[in-house]
């Protein structure tokens, strides 16, 4: 399934659909939903930082992180540095991101971890966490030897994968299930702020596809000092 | 991307997982919600109608049909037509799943397309169609020249696992959407209809997850006299 054309035309693409996604995700919650604050008698703005750190940490940033191997003209070993530094920022910001939702709910009295967004979030943070040790361990320090770099590579390209696509589709549930509650609140349904929320989903939709786009494609040719193992 | 691994055991965890969602989905139907009608005074049971035939149909024998050319030890003829009839009536399925969506709206007096979910639906819907023309016309009847067939062939098999995967995502947000208006209407979150639906969602995307496995896998090896154009 690699599909022979560069990647490079898509990866503009991924940049280009980060930024749009980054504005949306901001206007959202600091122009309609009223901004962000980690203590407040108005625990609304703790729920706000969110969306905010779940999109742009684990699906801009580590969408990002993902195709640094074929987005960026630098030596392999530079590019696996910033593939491991997003993902970690990534990872960080999401747990960042997931403590506050809990709080929110715990100040606010909401039960937690009853809908099917919070359960597949959880098992996408775990499992992002889980790949990015196998990664460290295996392609980073220590390393692995040269058979088991080569027999898990595309193991770790398609497991990764798997985890962003599961994160694409965990963000875009909790879009849904925010704006259901907002709209049984009295938002109104063909309002500015439900199609601004709807229309956040679907960028989010088009980055994760561009993303799997750009994995799956070729990479710019690799310098020719560089044939260094993995 | 592809995985030099036999497709085969992923093929029969596909055939497990669909009988299981198929039990699952149609226990939550019939026994929590009441069973199915096309006319009544009761709407929901109209709307019932739609997760099952969304779920047996486009998700269930959708990837059946997907992994019809790696699950089957037949010829290439006879697994391309098995593709494209389980195609069509997964397409089917979807579309009158639509329709019993959109009448029991409009009987309810429900507004129409203003979630994500129905979006996200609607475009499935739409790509996945369009993909089943192209494929009939290039690959079946009247079928393109060599050439457009050798250079289509990979971007079918991509554009249709992306469609494929949308309509995963499509049918987990429908999961979620209606357990959201359910709990909204005093439904017990911790109760055994709530963890009914979510471990269907699971199930929903385990199912998809090996459809994709299989597909990115080894088929069985080709019968030699089997060496026909695509």
């Amino acid at each position: 399934m690699a599909l022979g054309v560069p990647a490079f035309p898509f990866t503009f693409v991924v940049h280009f659909l980060g930024i749009v996604g980054i504005v949306l995700v901001l206007v959202w919650n600091i122009h309609f939903r009223g901004g962000f604050a980690w203590e407040s008698s108005n625990k609304s703005l703790i729920f706000n930082i969110h969306p905010v750190l779940m999109l742009i940490g684990m699906i801009i940033i580590g969408g990002e992180a993902i195709i640094s191997y074929k987005s960026l003209p630098l030596t392999k070993q530079v590019k696996k540095l910033i593939h491991l530094l997003l993902h970690a920022v990534a990872l960080v910001l999401g747990i960042i991101g997931i403590y506050a939702a809990f709080k929110y709910h715990n100040e606010s009295g909401i039960a937690n971890l009853y809908s099917f967004h919070s359960w597949l979030g959880i098992g996408v943070i775990v499992l992002y966490g889980i790949q990015w040790i196998y990664g460290f361990v295996i392609f980073f320090y220590p390393g692995g030897t040269p058979d088991i770099r080569r027999e898990s590579l595309p193991w770790h390209v398609l497991f990764g994968l798997l985890v962003y696509v599961l994160a694409v589709g965990a963000a875009v549930l909790g879009f849904l299930e925010k704006l259901t509650f907002l709209e049984s609140s009295g938002l109104a349904k063909y309002g500015s702020e439900a199609f601004l929320v709807n229309f956040t989903a679907v960028l989010t939709i088009l980055f994760g596809a561009f993303v799997v786009l750009s994995a799956i494609s070729e990479g710019p040719a690799v310098p020719a000092d560089d044939y260094a193992p993995l």
